[in-house]
């Protein structure tokens, strides 16, 4: 039966790849536009493509060395026994390598469909709506089926769960610096050409003039495209190993035990719902593109929570587990209406802030800051009672069933990640489409119809971005009990007894030692890639600068004057790459260090510590800068004296500190606690074997 | 000989009394000035005492509903016997009655030397440099006599530890008012008074004209002195609190046992050397202030150190004791050297946030929060190794010592306290004898002098604000201890057996529901105060505004116009006694919601939580407060433009944010963890017998 329900889940992997393939296809025969929007859209994809294989190059040489030292020590030092090693290395490998391959054809597809969609809305919004979400979906397919069909072909290979903590481990390293890359990347951009553009010389978003704006538009795709696809793909590999471990250690070891079996069935189901999601989703006649996406994601959830209830029947699993799945279902969702009163522009939290930015860019910062702190609480609230919830309901079943009913809980919250992943891929798409029909000068009622999606786009990010922390958050206290698991395995092997630890207790120094510091560092790796992108966009703003005042005709629009587009590109990557090494490194070493330093018990308060603040320092960045979007884009709307109102302009300042906050660090501290969760499941041996304390 | 050294502890806080009466006199024995001098001075006196007054009135019905639930359900419900329930609410108000006693001191004397020290001005540094130093140390006096006073009274009377929990608690929940109440009337009007005088308008800093000057230089008072003095009377007496729980119970409960001399004998010396260190306070011939001030500080380290040596060597008391302590001493130096750094107009981190100033505010808000975030890490790493090492020095000693030790590692920490309230309470002082100057316009010279001293307290400042937080950070890691301690007693008379609970494990979900929610109350009780100081300051703008349109001649400054002054101040009075109860009672309320759902596990978790995020949000807050502060006074004294260029007001809109950020939030998260830690403790009966989980 284990095997029959491996081979489904293959058997739907394959089929999402051919769902992708076919709305690629579809998203490709959509008519071709101009001249001109081609050209555009030609440079967007090629400045994408270049920083994604300057990237690529940078992270295969960083993928290697880690290799190598997995070879080397992991999980136990080679010259006890290579056999672990080489499978955890190549495992490693695989892993970075599907994650980057997730990355490029989500590239791929978005640099096409931004196009399609421009030209689609010279005709109605209809089809541009399908352009943009067909497009977004194409990325949800490959992702969701790539890490279904890795995580089932590893388990299948291996027998072996550790070595599938190895996998994940390699798509949460190759994610983290993705996303802090990536993020830097399309802030800077982003940033500099706002700074330059809007507010120093008046002209619009999108402006060709801007040398910035090609820049601005390929860090939407290798941002948002690509470092988030590497995201989700991270935090659901993740859910899926943790799972898998203490499920496996619950069935004793055998591959074909029940709870091994419900996970890949559950994952399989998500899978399944989320084709049929998307399969859904259209704009009806008098329907909006905001309730598209909800509706087809409200879809996806009810099906699968029908679906698993059918199967958890039939092939008699615990309902208790499927009530955990559920409840994680349900709580991702009320995070993410959370996170939508907190940014969307009908509700009080934005009427405040653009309010306040009457008196002045203080008061933006200030009450924006104010609702960013407010809006951690339901979110972690949430998760609390969700993780309380399936372990009291999960308990009964016997010990190790209560974490193993957390784990469950998130892989129920991850189900429908491929919709997620296709709601959120939908928004630079069709921002680039409205950067085309801009740029391309493709008519008013075209920039109408895409700045309706454009706006859709804004306001599901943000119920998708609380969905992407909720579900890491939920997925590293998942990885937390695969910790406790991989070190009392380790420890049996190590003729140590059972179970030598049986948890973290605070009152321990060490413990507490590693949960200071553990917090500490998801706030030093913020600071790390914020001071990248200040970086970064100086050095971008002087280039625009200079373009402005050294190319004749260029700032008055002259006809055939075209500024060198290329130059920002080419800063915006060079400067992404050198800064996006350093946060993630540090993470990396801390963690090691702790775990020298105070052992197994310190590296599990470190990662709570790490969890608590990682969570709570992305929640407020990403729900902060969300409201100061939109808070800008509210009072652009007309409100509080409109565009260049002394509001608009205290505005514009909230939001350009809310870019990097919700478009670079906040999101990368989802990768961040993850990877530190692996390293330290996967080091659980040599930490037990050298410590100093 | 435990009798002996608290009558000992008495006498010293006796002549600690003496030596407030001689500096308080010496103070008000200094020149007096004219009769406009004198005048403003009396507005600021009368508003200070008129805030102070009402917001006592208020404080005390408070005081007056908790000590009567003290007396109904604390420690047990009263129906089981009222002797402990009695005894624990007069402690409960004599703590009350001694925090709000040692403000009213200060600002009594506080609303004096600011007088004295502007007089001074005029003739030299040197004086007005004592008179403002002596000023805030007769606050540093009343503050630490008190609470040595107040501990050994209690102790003497009641022989039971659990009682000085109860007195804590007074101290700390009135310090939690007082220091919301004075913070946001103090960022009210400093706000309100800058953005309206500086921003609009461009007339200078104290310029009379500004109708909420007054009020501006009375929130000094209330804030910073009275605020900050009631936040470190609280620390003090929470710590000598949670290391006499555990000394106690490490002696069996004899009141005459070692540790518990111990804990009288290194308190009473850390009185002593801040008398020594407060009387060797002067300036040299080509000494500055800040030298003066420093140097002061490490004679009171040196004495200390010195003296508990020879104590711990006649005495026969543990020397691994005296090492945790020496170590508590020592971090909380390197900790404030380390605030210094960041926040220091001649380090790196001002230099930065000033030149990205030049790109616009949204520049010098993020280089602010990234520097901010970074400063964390310092501070954390700092508790966390001097955790541990108290902990691995002093758990060779026996079981329940490793706790214990870290409790005197906070004892020693604060044991400079009183020349840390002395250099804190100094900076207010000299900050309004320069308001006075300029107001009464007694000459540039003596500007000149005052504008030194001024910054002399804001460099001071920093790091005694990094002092303060570590301070509350490692008592309350001692309180975590003390709860622990107050549970297993009750269990043992509950007949639950002895070491009820041996710690608390973050594995155990109840543990991590209240981990998570814990952490995410800081981040609620910085945002309510900051929109409490937000929407008072709005309505205070429109009062200045109004001020400005209708008064005849005000702008223009036409002679013998006098703004309405008491309007503004009533304005900052009214609005913060509104906002300061919701905050306070939001962190109450949830400890108890908490608690009763999932128990003592539940809340042992929620401490943790909150000590990390609180430790975290407060570092933050208060160095990117204190950063943004400097950074702007580095643009006016002449760099990057000086006064008036595109990077002042850059670097004033930073100013804008960091006043709430430093002298509302971050600091009262200090005193916000300190109460939740003791409520935590006195609730412990009622938690294990009443919780739903």
């Amino acid at each position: 039966m284990g095997m029959v329900i491996r081979l489904v889940a293959i058997a739907v992997s394959v089929l999402s790849f051919g769902v992708a393939l076919w709305l690629y296809t579809w998203v490709k025969a959509q008519p071709k536009g101009s001249q001109k929007v081609e050209t555009i859209g030609e440079y967007i994809r090629k400045g994408a493509n270049t920083f994604l294989r300057r990237e690529y190059v940078i992270l295969a040489r960083f993928a290697g060395i880690i290799a190598i030292l997995i070879l080397l020590f992991i999980p136990t030092p080679i010259w006890k026994g290579a056999s672990d090693n080489i499978i955890m290395a190549v495992s490693f490998l695989v892993g970075t390598c599907f994650s980057a391959l997730a990355g490029r054809v989500g590239i791929q597809v978005a640099t096409i469909a931004n196009r399609k969609a421009a030209i689609a809305a010279q005709t109605g919004i209809k089809t541009a709506f399908l352009a943009g979400f067909r497009g977004g979906a194409v990325m949800g397919m490959a992702v969701v089926g790539s890490s279904l069909l890795g995580v089932t072909l590893v388990f299948m290979l291996t027998k072996d769960a550790t070595a599938l903590l190895g996998f994940s481990f390699g798509a949460s390293s190759l994610a983290l610096f993705a996303k802090a890359g990536g993020g830097i990347f399309t802030k800077t951009a982003d940033i500099s050409a706002d700074l330059v553009g809007k507010v120093e010389l008046g002209i619009p978003e999108d402006d060709p003039r801007n040398p910035a704006v090609i820049a601005d538009n390929v860090g939407d795709n290798v941002g948002d495209v690509a470092g988030m696809g590497a995201d989700l793909f991270d935090s659901n590999v993740a859910s899926m190993a943790a799972a898998l471990v203490m499920a496996l250690s619950l069935d004793g070891g055998t591959i074909n035990g029940k709870n091994v079996m419900t996970v890949f069935c559950y994952a399989t189901i998500g899978l399944l719902s989320s084709i049929i999601g998307v399969g859904t989703a259209r704009m009806g006649k008098r329907d909006n593109p905001t309730h598209a996406l909800n509706s087809s994601t409200y879809v996806t959830t009810g099906i699968f929570a029908v679906l698993t209830a059918i199967a958890t029947h039939f092939l008699q699993f615990e309902w208790r587990i499927w009530i955990a799945a559920t409840i994680g279902l349900l709580v991702g969702t009320i995070i993410g209406i959370a996170s939508d009163y907190f940014t969307n522009d009908s509700k009080h939290p934005v009427h405040y802030v653009s309010n306040a930015s009457k008196s002045g860019p203080a008061f933006t910062i200030l009450s924006g800051v104010s609702y960013g702190f407010l809006s951690v609480l339901p979110a972690m609230a949430g998760i609390a009672v969700a993780s309380l919830a399936a372990y009291l309901i999960c308990d009964p079943l016997g010990p190790g069933y209560a974490m193993y009913g957390i784990s469950m809980s998130a892989v129920g919250m991850l189900s429908i990640v491929g919709m997620i992943i296709s709601n959120d891929a939908y928004g630079p798409i069709v921002d680039n489409a409205r950067g085309l029909v801009e740029m391309a000068s493709l008519g008013e009622e075209a920039l109408d119809i895409t700045d309706a999606l454009d706006s859709a786009g804004n306001t599901v990010k943000a119920v998708t971005k609380g969905f992407a922390i909720a579900a890491a958050g939920l997925t590293v206290i998942a990885l937390l009990g695969a910790f406790t698991t991989e070190v009392n395995e380790a420890a049996m092997r190590m003729g140590k007894g059972p179970q030598f630890i049986q948890g973290f207790d605070i009152m321990t120094p060490k413990v507490f030692f590693g949960l200071l510091v553990g917090a500490a560092i998801p706030a030093v790796f913020s600071a790390m890639l914020m001071l990248g992108v200040d970086r970064n966009a100086q050095r971008m703003v002087s280039e625009i600068h200079r373009q402005f005042n050294t190319i004749v005709g260029l700032k008055e629009g002259r006809e055939g004057v075209i500024p060198e587009y290329d130059k920002c590109i080419d800063i915006a990557t060079v400067g992404a790459l050198k800064e996006l090494i350093p946060a993630g490194l540090m993470a990396i070493i801390a963690t090691l260090l702790v775990g020298f330093i105070g052992g197994v018990q310190a590296i599990g308060g470190f990662l709570a510590g790490n969890i608590v603040s990682g969570l709570l320092l992305a929640l407020f960045m990403s729900n902060a800068g969300g409201l100061w979007d939109n808070s800008k884009k509210y009072i652009e709307s007309g409100k509080h004296g409109g565009r260049g109102s002394d509001a608009h302009k205290a505005a514009v300042v909230g939001d350009t500190v809310g870019d990097p906050f919700k478009d670079t660090a906040g999101p990368s501290i989802n990768t961040q606690i993850t990877v530190v969760s692996l390293i330290a499941s996967l080091m659980s041996t040599v930490f037990l074997t050298v410590s100093l304390f």
